[in-house]
């Protein structure tokens, strides 16, 4: 089956049947989700894999007490940065160049941009500008599981703050983002399994524009050229 | 090749030869950012697509100058909602209900619960959440590509405020989030193209938790039980 099919194929289960995802299968969803491209390359998230029922009963608590919370095989909770700082992206990109047998100091232009552009937006939208490169992963992580026909609901349906207090994050520099429970789905007992897939029609989600749909905006032109900052 | 094998091959490709990408590899990727789920399947998000030269032109200007915004076939600009009101997500929501054969009211009590939920976070984390969920779009989006062997460069890089003027957003309830040139690599001026992938090493990017890394957090539970509120 192609993506598309594997897209149409899925939906949000809403009942799971407690039945256990095989590990070569969770494996790959895994390296899906790690794979995902992020701002930068910087992955400034991680990944928490629960599959322990009496977490995961803590957890439906504080999830609004949806039952895939439970009935699923395992639950990944993915955590971001709380914030940008030199010493945090110094750390990946260094390892990027030491994996790339590269000197260190080769983003250092590169680097200098991004600290200055983060810093002045403050921590909180550092946090969320983060926390949307995760959702790339989640995304990632949605589709490998559909390809796999792995059933998976995408979950923001928790209170954050509670997780991260009860997953020990506090301090741990992560806040965690979106939930992504993985399972199998008890079709009998779903009421959304049968429901057609509802989308915002093609014409109305898709406008093509050209130099005629635009607006004058003058010769604002930013004079930083990245593709030679980065290059050196 | 397998969404895996997909993600293994693609790379944020930094000089696009100027090809054409064939209106049915578009179509295809397009449909696949279309299928993507969101947040209370409000799809929160649009799509603008730009093959327009002079367009691409004055974009590149506020795109740091980056080459593959002129170097692509197609230059795709997701839009979010700047905000959420009941007006909004109830025309989502009957649209749904229509497309079920459902009654409008169908979803009510749920969606007071989210504008609820909502509102009190104001109209700057609104616009953060929808912009989450075009994210994910956003990565079905660089996945379909992937497949359809069409190179893509995920690209944030770009002074949002005054792509929004230039597509004549202002005023329109969206703003754009990111971007994604689609087109073909240049491979013998691609700094990128023989670079090792790197991503944060599985044991680092993978943590499985039980119940005995958890914080006791008390039995703070959720009294609302989202299940029942949507079964009604």
């Amino acid at each position: 089956m192609s993506l598309l099919e594997d897209l149409q194929w899925r939906y949000a289960t809403k009942k799971m049947n407690g039945r256990k995802v095989p590990q070569e299968k969770l494996d790959y969803i895994l390296e899906a989700a790690r794979m995902a491209p992020s701002s930068s390359g910087l992955q400034q998230y991680k990944l928490i894999v629960i599959s322990d029922r009496a977490l995961l009963e803590k957890i439906k608590g504080i999830a609004y007490n949806q039952s895939q919370i439970t009935d699923c095989s395992h639950l990944l909770v993915w955590i971001a940065w709380d914030g940008y700082s030199d010493a945090r992206i110094s750390s990946v990109f260094n390892y990027t160049m030491d994996e790339r047998g590269l000197p260190h100091d080769t983003m250092d232009g590169y680097k200098s941009v991004i600290l200055n552009l983060y810093e002045v937006k403050g921590q909180e939208w550092q946090a969320s500008h983060a926390a949307k490169q995760s959702y790339i992963s989640f995304a990632m992580a949605i589709a490998a599981a559909a390809e796999q026909k792995v059933d998976a609901t995408p979950m923001e349906g928790f209170l954050p703050e509670k997780l991260d207090e009860l997953l020990n994050l506090k301090g741990s520099g992560y806040k965690s983002t979106v939930i992504l429970p993985l399972g199998y789905r008890e079709a009998e007992n779903d009421w959304l399994v049968n429901m057609k897939k509802v989308r915002t029609p093609k014409e109305e989600f898709i406008t093509e524009m050209t130099i005629a749909d635009a607006a004058e905006i003058g010769e604002d032109r930013v004079d930083l050229d990245l593709t030679t900052i980065i290059k050196k």
